[in-house]
């Protein structure tokens, strides 16, 4: 059952709590801030331990970001009654915030009237979860975030990621994009799924050639229309893109002078 | 746009290319048979290389089962126009389907009506895709299919598979069925998520302890509200969940009678 929605509507706010360094959360933001949603960020830092600890589990007990507080409705059937909806899953909450906001989410975000569109939409989500997401989620994450979280990464583990990635890419490459005739994964313009791959791939330019054998620009040569892409949905979502990514990038700058320090040689 | 719909929508028949053996075509066959849904099943052997080989990936290059066909409509904004809408992805089949036939599919499976309770459906399929299908395929594919399919199975990768897996147990138990006080992962009745999360939980039965060290039965025991949840999802999809899986309990029996032969010693 929603709650009433009275004529203060334009005061009640959401809440997204959301770390800027994690893949997903950035794809959240920057839907939020592209469509103008009513939403504001509560900042979460994993590698403070934040997603770990009991305040912040005692919010989402899946210890995980982003996670959407919607407290205007109330929580689904058998969901949290009394503290509103609490949604997981950043793919949900990009859908659940398309029906919202449903005026102010554009159809090719999240298609709500075409149902034959928001299928191929679906699947493009679920695909980068077990293709793009699983990919190169565990590549960067077993070659470059274990270590910086003080765990061990496993390198059979990340070549395994490796792989799945490849095989990622060549089907986004040939499939989704269509060799580069499709403009985005479902069609001439972007929609949710285009964002979480994007993000996703952004988080391999922590990785550092002398320090881990390979780069993002490595991993992507073969990839043409990957490439084109990247740079396509990145000025569709200027200036929110860079400025969320911003974090990101001070962090891939640190690690590129850690790595050049340590290796001096390599530069000769 | 749709094609116009005739008086002799009866006879429309759509195609789901399946193979038994994989757990999200068993899990989308089963919603079909329990809805009474006009779909056919096009079986797919992937042991005989059948989604390798070249006349599958003309109809679906992703080259992965299930994948469902569906002739009586254009197939979207820039799809696969001519041919009807070809849609891969178990989950996003399941959606599609409930919009199709949404006089056949109650709501409780995949809610067309309720945006909040569609929202937690869609987190439980967004949260299965990276944890229960990425530990337990992970568990499955290394310990068991990839030998099967003359590949090489790595024995880190299932390790990493089965922590992923135990971790997303104790999510399902606590989190999702709430310790056992939810009957099913979204509230009294069960949806597209718990089935895509049994289908993928029962690939497990595969493993032979004396071959594999360990079994379904062992990874299972800690987690008494998730075996329940299998017995009251089973039971609400009989007869066609026994039916569906009888091509695996075959596999899982011959299994056993290997693993035996190879192991006498063991049973003294």
């Amino acid at each position: 059952m929603a709650a009433a929605r009275g004529g203060d509507e334009g005061t009640k706010r959401l809440k997204l709590y959301a770390d800027m360094m994690s893949q997903p959360s950035r794809a959240v933001t920057i839907f939020c801030r592209l469509n103008d949603l009513p939403v504001d960020v509560a900042p979460v830092y994993i590698h403070r331990g934040d997603t770990k600890g009991a305040a912040y589990r005692a919010i989402n007990p899946l210890g995980k970001v982003p996670m959407l507080e919607d407290p205007w409705v109330a929580g689904g059937a058998d969901g949290d009654a009394g503290s509103g909806l609490r949604l997981p899953e950043s793919a949900a909450i990009m859908s659940y915030l398309s029906y919202r906001f449903s005026d102010s989410v554009a159809e090719h975000w999240y298609p709500r009237v075409d149902s034959v569109h928001r299928a191929r939409v679906d699947a493009a989500l679920h695909w980068y979860q077990g293709n793009i997401r699983a990919g190169a989620m565990r590549v960067s994450f077993h070659k470059v975030v274990a270590q910086r979280l003080g765990l061990q990464g496993d390198e059979r583990v990340a070549q395994d990621g490796l792989n799945t990635l490849k095989l990622a890419l060549s089907a986004l490459e040939s499939y989704w994009l269509a060799g580069g005739s499709r403009p985005f994964m479902t069609g001439g313009a972007p929609c949710v799924a285009d964002l979480l791959c994007a993000c996703e791939l952004e988080q391999l330019r922590m990785l550092q050639p002398q320090a881990h054998g390979l780069s993002m620009r490595q991993i992507l040569a073969p990839y043409a229309a990957v490439r084109a892409w990247q740079l396509r949905l990145r000025a569709a979502c200027e200036p929110h893109y860079d400025d969320v990514h911003a974090v990101l990038m001070k962090a891939v700058a640190a690690a590129a002078k850690q790595a050049e320090a340590a290796a001096p040689l390599a530069k000769l």
